[in-house]
């Protein structure tokens, strides 16, 4: 079982996200997250798939999705140079002003913008690989009790230099 | 008609995604974006939902989602006090030296992060209101030729405070 990303270019119709989504129920493949957005031609809309699956599975996966007459294009990113992010909020709640000064060192540390402020509680903002949110996630989890948590799913796109993928 | 942000708590289970995006293509409801990912609890999914409606299918779609076994609470983020961003990839390919300079500028004025330069290619990552993203597609569309680019769709939070929306 490893992680794949997946860009798909489709046919920007009603239907085809539960079309889509329905493929990877049916076949209870393990959808890890799914994003979806309009490109630079408003009739065609691409998403960005994360599945966990081994190679078999995944090649399956492949052969289902462009099967489908709305889907254009299907590009496995996993041997490929992927830039990816996840946009991420996380509202501590409930917070002293010891907890707040703490949540400023992490947000420092971890390249997270602190974007709202109030007499108890804090607004974060995350964008970072899915892997840095879920550690980020993790750490305050540990840290601190009352937190409401929002996560937009990887977006990707290939990358012009091999390492600037994170 | 008007544009409506909804969060929704759903049961993390597969097949729950086809059923969300099956009930809005079922019944041909407008949905512009949709984005989901896990929360503080493992077992439960989030989804920011946005969808174009009138206040009548509005109500329809409210009532309809709350009917679902699976969803465990609706909130409606029309009138309340929101926090949202969309994450934008949009690289600009076939470029020449004067197009990315004035890339930079752009990039400056519009708070977007430069995050890959390549010799004739540049990769810009945008964290904006989805409305402002339009803006700045437009502005891109009309200088540049040959884009690619990945929306992620909005993410939202009830915000701290009532003028932290954008």
């Amino acid at each position: 079982m490893k992680k794949r990303w997946i860009a798909l270019y489709v046919e920007n119709q009603i239907g085809v996200l539960a079309k889509i989504a329905g493929l990877f129920s049916g076949k209870s493949y393990n959808l890890e997250s799914l994003t979806v957005g309009t490109t630079e031609d408003e009739t065609i809309s691409r998403m960005t798939i994360v599945v966990n699956s081994n190679d078999e599975i995944f090649e399956q996966i492949k052969k289902q999705l462009n099967r489908l007459v709305e889907v254009i294009r299907v590009t496995d990113y996993t041997m490929m140079n992927v830039y990816r992010k996840e946009l991420m909020f996380v509202k501590v709640k409930k917070c002293s002003r010891e907890d707040r000064s703490e949540l400023f060192h992490i947000a420092e540390i971890f390249h997270v913008s602190v974007v709202d402020y109030g007499n108890n509680s804090i607004l974060l903002e995350s964008v970072q690989t899915e892997e840095r949110n879920e550690e980020l996630l993790r750490l305050l989890q540990e840290a601190f009790t009352n937190l409401e948590v929002v996560r937009g799913g990887s977006v990707a796109i290939e990358s012009i230099h091999k390492n600037r993928c994170d």
